[in-house]
């Protein structure tokens, strides 16, 4: 029996646990010290009251003869694709049920979705990138393009001439950099996908933090993106179910590849490979997508973006060049006096005692940068900041 | 952009929907006819009242700040790894909870665990089968070798000399036979895995069925499969974990593939491409291992072996050969007069207003059998059965 060689050509990754154990170290020879974490891309507050009432009667049924569900469909319930169609029609997109996939979570339709796509495609990812599109990618053998996202671009690169791919990864608001695309950027990635006959992968997981009413907070806010383009979201930063497990895959019926439609394919992995989500929590998720859900949520995106205000603020008094912060959790900053991110990362832990991520984490183009999050407690946001601030610059 | 073009090779599978369809058209006719399942592969009995106590106590925990459960780690929490390993203790086989990967189910694992696996690698699969083992194969372009599964074998397909393959599909007890191998089958399997260095993809997903104390309840109850197999598990039949979504994959770390412990590769899919079960859900499935959870579980398996019992004693009364129905819920009988399946279909839906399963839909050997199920409300197992009993065989 042999293994998927391509396993062997994966990269560890040794950003986290290099981390953790630098931290660890640190608190070892530094007992004392009131360490503060700003590194964590997981939510912290619990879940919101509507959906956990939901969750609960759903385990009463669970328990009497009328109530059990056993199996589900695999792309989820209707109520579930519904409220979702409900939810993007509020933002005045329209989708049918049908074009939804419910799934556990956006990390595994986004790795899984490259099944029903031909190991032959290329593939063009920026860096720096969430390692998953890379990874999963290196596992099936497929050739991979960067595209260069920097200062220069903000951190949002543009399609250029020349540059021919068939799937095109786009996150936004993205993670680690906090960038969001403007309308007229997306257009012009739509635009490249029609004319090259590719397909747009789009991360929309971020898509709840977005309040400017100009952004786009979904691909298909633009015009022929129906046609070209799959929208990958989640609940996990929406409504803090990074621990409860709910995401769902827009498949547009106009997308067709080799006069087929690609949700056919899908479709077909799915009930193939997948049970679908535990009714439980598509009850959870039916919950937060209600007027009254949305409405608490709400209340902790902006708990969450009030922390990145905090952050934003003090680099911008800092005139510390920076991305992201206003309408993304994340904050992705240039680390001050030319330092490499690593040893701004030592730098901070040891001066400050403030943990965030190393840019250089992400790919070649995050050296020199450090990834902020806006998911911690907000006294000890700001007293990391307060510290920050306080630093003589090196 | 491309498809993967093996998708391209899947056959449409129409079994379910054309009973779907016979059963509608037929209650259409008749609309008075008080018409029995005994198809459905699904359970029926609500979950066991430890499970729904330990997840509404999960539930309220999410609704706070200290209870909170963000990110779980994608193998698993230790609480659930810690529990599956004292599960397999308490019949008599030590695994550590290392070895143990908590998932959302068998047939997620049974098809996501072939990624880590060459696509050069050659599958033999018994017919008839379950379809999930076949068309992850076809998907990924794999050669099949099909073992027949017939009436001289008691559909217990046993390693034939010449016949080389590098995966191994092997499930006992049987969907959709029913059969059960005894330990001298397995080992026998064991030593041909051992012998060819083929891996055994050993699927337990109905074990909690076996009664009789000689026959494996595991594949590592048998010397030297821990070097060979890696087997799949699920609550799904255990607990009527249908539609609450928790299994788990042994990967025992003697199993070394290329000089790599395989487990070593199934982390680094799964940390790639899943992010773990709910943590209502994994608290859910701790309370079904617990003492008091395993015996309100075994009294609802009693239920279904019951169901079991009542059709097996009335097809032994009748004369007709059957596998299954003892340490299965299923019981797999020989079509009576020679019908092909599909006829013995039609003539118990109209002869007996019946619903059962036509072998034929499971492959090729399956021709001339039909799959009657025990998940069913035991009133109407019995109703059906009588009704059976009464019919003058053709």
């Amino acid at each position: 029996m042999k293994i998927n060689a391509n396993y062997r050509q994966l990269e560890n990754s040794y950003l986290f646990s290099t981390i953790a154990k630098k931290v660890a170290a640190y608190k070892k020879e530094n007992p004392h010290k009131d360490v503060i974490r700003l590194g964590i891309g997981d939510v912290t507050l619990p879940l919101c009251d509507v959906s956990i009432r939901a969750m609960a009667s759903a385990v009463e049924e669970m328990g009497t003869v009328k109530g059990f569900h056993g199996y589900g469909p695999e792309q989820g319930y209707d109520f579930l694709r519904s409220a979702i169609a409900g939810y993007y029609q509020t933002k005045g997109v329209s989708l049918d049920p049908d074009e939804i996939f419910v799934s556990d979570g956006a990390k595994s339709d986004l790795a899984n979705f490259l099944d029903i796509l031909s190991v032959d495609n290329t593939v063009l990812i920026p860096d720096p990138v969430y390692p998953v599109y890379v990874d999963s990618n290196v596992m099936a053998g497929r050739r991979i393009r960067y595209m260069d996202a920097n200062q220069e671009n903000r951190f949002l690169p543009m399609p250029e001439e020349g540059v021919k791919a068939d799937i095109v990864y786009l996150c936004s608001p993205n993670n680690p950099t906090g960038a969001v695309y403007g309308r007229e950027q997306l257009k012009q990635w739509v635009e490249y996908a029609l004319s090259n006959d590719a397909i747009i992968l789009f991360d929309a997981a971020y898509e709840a933090f977005i309040q400017e009413p100009d952004l786009p907070w979904s691909i298909y806010g633009i015009e022929g993106a129906k046609k070209c383009a799959v929208e990958f979201c989640s609940l996990s930063k929406t409504a803090g179910f990074t621990g409860t497990r709910c995401g769902y895959t827009v498949v547009p019926r106009e997308l067709i590849c080799e006069g087929t439609a690609l949700s056919k394919f899908w479709l077909r992995r799915q009930t193939t490979k997948f049970n679908g989500v535990a009714y439980i929590v598509q009850r959870g998720a039916e919950a937060v997508l209600t007027e009254e859900g949305r409405k608490q949520c709400k209340e902790n995106i902006a708990y969450y973006l009030d922390n990145a205000g905090i952050i934003s603020d003090t680099l911008e008094k800092m005139g510390i060049w920076f991305t992201g912060g206003k309408n993304s959790p994340y904050i992705w900053m240039k680390c001050p006096g030319g330092m490499s991110s690593w040893e701004y990362f030592d730098y901070l832990l040891h001066q400050a005692n403030v943990v965030g991520t190393p840019g250089s984490g992400f790919g070649k183009n995050g050296e020199g940068f450090f990834r902020l999050s806006s998911f911690g407690d907000k006294e000890n946001v700001k007293k990391a900041m307060e510290r920050i601030a306080k630093l003589t610059r090196p």
